[in-house]
């Protein structure tokens, strides 16, 4: 591992992919990837100073260059994982085999499980064994090629947690390689102290802890569970509205379980993205569309709950940008398997490498308000690259469910490097 | 990395888990582990010398004693992946996208795609890049904890490179920390030299290549790919029988595509193993139980190809030994990714994590006739071990897609340590 060096020169890689722009907002545009064969990136004070040809290369002051070989290997953006829950407390394997043997929802609340069984950790644990928990996630997320993962709160439900949470984000994204962006996410179920109550406890979080948190600047997004059963549409925009008017930029959890216009909330709201979308009816996908919205879609839960697929070939078609991302959590999706999502997405999902490629980079930056910065590689962005083992990206889908990544560079310094 | 010293001892395991006998033929015996918490092993001269609890281990003697504390983890044996082609020349990129696109299978072959373009690429290949290829393949195996590999020859189909193929495994098996097992599958497919003269190539195959195979005893099993349009049920008897003579033990490849007998075949030859097995018979399924044939399958091609899965589920709940195999090849699966074979083998199969870990260890030992010396941990076998970074084994399905080994240990040698 290096990195001590500011000026880093990536030379002779078999190909540079890339999309280009700040959102791949339509299908097309999602599939056209700028491509240099023999490709060459040259790197200042974490930046992309200059891309092109190897043979192309401008002279270089050699002092304090450290050149990377890439011969033989494909270079593509850091993937950017929009949508995870990666900070919380335990674990809860028996559920995960109580739910695949058919045992119901209630009766797995009953045995103590779902989601309160992670607040409930969540509540119990130290700040400490927080951060240090989520600490090693980043490390496994960065090994596979994630360079700015989006997270949030949603496992505190109280004051005190939901803040304690954000603050471990807050933490980790000064302290670990990765960028962190925080969302928070107090609608994410309704804790036991308000059980059946649940305007109380939306009162409550518009008036109690929406305000804290957006006091503290400790959270750049505002997301709702809008689901059945869950917050209901009115609920949801009345939370996302006070979070509106307090700087945070909605996201919705929509028609993940049941379709009741949760895409369409999501567009009239102008939400940065809507998230699950199993259930989107064909205006909600079209509003998205027209109203800007990423349709950010998630595979790895749909298969590990056994459920059908977003459908993610007629969003695109339609002109909405997909995002992909992996919605790590302890309960309904306990994966942050890059590789495992894109075979999926490959297989099931029958999005192209170039679809599946602007989803993970560019578009799942467009998510976080990121594609400004990062998610591809031009000029001025930050270097936030992945040099994969084989000479093309075409890999990523063909050598299934396989992680591939060679090294990663964060902010032009080689975080991972397992060559 | 250590292993210098010729005692090891693992300790406060937070549990040790394991199948225990030759093979798991009931579907009963596959889901009853043994399970020792707090547990310890003690290794001695590449073989397992005492396994229990910790507070039990018998005094040692200190000298030359390295010691592995694995607290928090969990430990199971070594995983065998009983089918796999992992010797070949070239990739197939291209084909695997033209094949999810729906081009019909003539078209791939006229645009030089299918399994003679890596014959034409293993034939024109050095027997040095071979052996560089497939040792780094079965580095990446052995770390995602893999101790033994069965492979098999099939990419050249002719006499010269039928043997290399077996000779790569061979210098591997010696050269390398994973003990590679050889499968003589001259009939693969028909070479261009024979096209549409199957039965010529059947002859040339028992009266050339065959007896040169085992009297070089470089191989201990012959395999054929028995499916309609490729080897018939006529063809492959005559093949496995001849092979039978000369002391080589039969594998088919069977009822992958068309139900048409192969199960049934592989019981009254007394094959080792059938594989695949997707359009297996019940009267096929029951068959292979009775006469011991382990019922390997193969969850990842079925995935790649998008083709149902096979009947795990029944064929265990009749009593037959399934092994699950990788079939890691660089056209139908390009995948040796155990995790994701664990996913699709819990989520899609709907096995227990005991019959999956029972299926990846001693059935797939059983498989490859080594259930005498690997698959379980029990004293006397050899130490192939793997420690994993979490308290359960349960996460190997839980943490669905992830790989989570951290320490490999192949005959009693740590190989692999990602602590
Ligand atoms: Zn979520
Ligand atoms: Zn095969």
């Amino acid at each position: 591992m290096s990195g001590t060096s500011n000026t880093l020169l990536i030379k002779h890689a078999a190909e540079i992919v890339t999309n280009t722009g700040e959102t791949a907002k339509q299908g097309a545009d999602m599939n056209r990837l700028l491509r240099i064969a023999d490709g060459a990136l040259l790197i200042k004070d974490g930046r992309i100073e200059w891309i092109g040809e190897t043979a192309a290369l401008p002279a270089v002051d050699h002092r304090d260059l450290e050149i990377l070989d890439a011969a033989g290997c494909s270079v593509i953006p850091g993937f950017v994982d929009s949508h995870t829950h990666f900070v919380f407390g335990g674990y809860r394997p028996e559920e995960f085999f109580w739910r695949l043997a058919g045992t119901p929802y209630l009766e797995i609340l009953e045995r103590g499980g779902g989601i309160l069984n992670t607040v409930q950790q969540t509540r119990a644990a130290e700040y400490a064994e927080l951060v240090q928990n989520a600490a090693k996630r980043l490390d496994a997320m960065l090994s596979m090629g994630v360079t700015t993962v989006e997270g949030k709160s949603g496992y505190g439900l109280d004051l005190a947690t939901e803040l304690r949470q954000l603050h471990v984000m807050g933490t980790l994204d000064q302290e670990h390689a990765m960028d962190v962006v925080p969302t928070f996410m107090g609608a994410h179920a309704v804790p036991p102290e308000f059980s059946g109550r649940t305007d109380d406890y939306v009162d409550y979080m518009i008036k109690t802890v929406l305000p804290a948190v957006a006091n503290q600047k400790i959270a750049e997004f505002c997301d709702v569970f809008c689901e059945k059963g869950i917050f209901s549409l009115q609920q949801t925009r009345k939370i996302l509205q006070a979070a509106q008017a307090l700087g945070l930029r909605p996201k919705l959890h929509a028609d993940e379980i049941v379709g009741f216009g949760g895409a369409e909330l999501a567009a009239e709201l102008g939400a940065v993205s809507a998230d699950h979308l199993l259930q989107a009816s064909d205006r909600g996908i079209s509003a998205m569309a027209a109203h800007s919205v990423v349709a950010t879609v998630l595979p790895l839960t749909a298969f590990c709950l056994r459920e059908e697929y977003a459908r993610a070939r007629i969003m695109i078609d339609s002109g909405a940008a997909v995002a992909l991302a992996t919605d790590y959590n302890p309960g309904s999706c306990f994966s942050h398997s890059i590789p495992m999502l894109i075979a999926l997405a490959t297989i099931q999902m029958k999005l192209s490498p170039a679809e599946i490629l602007t989803a993970l980079t560019l578009n799942g930056a467009a998510a976080v308000r990121r594609a400004d910065r990062t998610g591809t590689l031009e000029c001025g962005k930050q270097a936030d690259i992945v040099i994969l083992k084989y000479p093309s990206h075409l890999f990523l889908s063909y050598h299934a469910g396989m992680d591939i990544v060679r090294t990663v560079i964060k902010k032009g310094r080689v975080v991972v490097d397992k060559s």
